[in-house]
């Protein structure tokens, strides 16, 4: 087994499944970190589990993170909607979304730096992308350069062995088609991953801003959804 | 009411309560945040209760911070000795001490962050401080200032309506003897706040670090520490 340790945010979606492979590919032994922080689509956790055990992880820990009782998102709060049916223009057009969790990857990525530092790694992997469509502040270059700042401030590795830390996004300037197709070409197995923000009994609802991203990277990328295929032959 | 807001980072310490009582003294209005993060000394967050009640707090949260699953510290990890007996020069000249627990002020700081966020508020307190024994490297003014520099970059507030944060950390180029004073000319009730790393039978111990600086700090204020009287009169 390598040497090299990565600590890897793994959601369960497509992106992070595409970071986590992208770290794989770099000869990274993976410790993947997901977050059950209250987000009502809990079926994300349970695809970022699959991933986990098909991305060969030496570890995978779900921390619990309070977010619900701080509030302020539509992905953990029961009385702020999440829009539907929204056109990619709009979304584009519509500033930061309510779907936003305040400081959510701030939060993420301390913890990934305390499990980065014990584990003894100096290597986080997120699958934050700035283009396409997101909105969200915290998946802007500027923000990873400011994190990774931090990180060199803030641990005892840095203070007495020198450890610089490095915030890899890979797909940080990728469109969602690259992101899939880039995916596609390290193996990732799409049918296991998940990305609606609220499911209809346990099913993408493909209506929500999420799914419809979704739908147009494979589009875009000409490659089949599977996760879609599998719905439909169910 | 004030309309001036301060998300405060309360531990149930007296540098804490200090920071939180000079921010009430300036005349915030003061949402205090407090962490079990499986610290072994669960009388600090009884200690926070009562502060928080006494200080006269809008709202007072608790958040469940799973640091314990990460490990790396002896506060946080059965199998890590809390050091006893040691002399201030020892700890002076240790380096970073194994009661450190691994980016602990930068996730508390990102909780702090979406808070704030949460409630509108651009103030952020936290009682931490470079002068005095700490050893710390998360209570240094450079990482407060990396960390201000990332919240500005983080958050939605800050894109979308040019919000500023500030991380007040009042105590940092305080003495320990000085923060007592302080406290105590802002009228803290120091006999509820708690210092000690491992108590013994629900008591301080008087032989940890924190107990060693507590001890210090009050006879070099000139002040006896309530505390301790308490104790003794039980």
């Amino acid at each position: 087994m390598s040497n090299k340790k990565a600590v890897i945010l793994l959601s369960g979606g497509l992106d992070s499944a595409t970071a986590a492979a992208t770290a794989a590919a770099e000869g990274y032994a993976l410790y993947c970190l997901s977050f059950d922080y209250g987000q009502r689509h809990k079926q994300e956790l349970k695809s970022a589990h699959l991933l986990a055990r098909s991305l060969g992880c030496v570890q995978h820990i779900v921390l619990s993170a309070d977010m619900r009782a701080l509030g302020g998102s539509a992905l953990t709060s029961s009385s702020i909607q999440v829009p539907k049916d929204r056109e990619i223009h709009d979304m584009e057009s519509g500033g930061v979304p309510v779907t936003y969790v305040p400081a959510r990857n701030t939060i993420f990525l301390s913890y990934a730096l305390a499990w980065a530092e014990v584990v003894g790694s100096s290597d986080i992997f997120i699958g934050v992308n700035a283009i396409d469509y997101s909105g969200y502040p915290d998946c802007r270059p500027e923000f990873i350069s400011a994190f990774e700042n931090l990180a060199d401030l803030s641990t005892k590795a840095s203070v007495e062995e020198g450890v610089r830390f490095k915030i890899h996004a890979p797909l940080i300037h990728m469109t969602k088609a690259e992101i899939i197709q880039l995916g596609q070409k390290l193996g990732i197995d799409f049918s296991i991953t998940w990305s609606c923000y609220h499911p209809e009994a346990g099913r993408p609802c493909g209506r929500c801003d999420s799914c419809r991203l979704r739908a147009k990277g494979f589009m875009e990328a000409g490659v089949n959804d599977p996760a879609v295929k599998n719905e439909i032959e169910k």
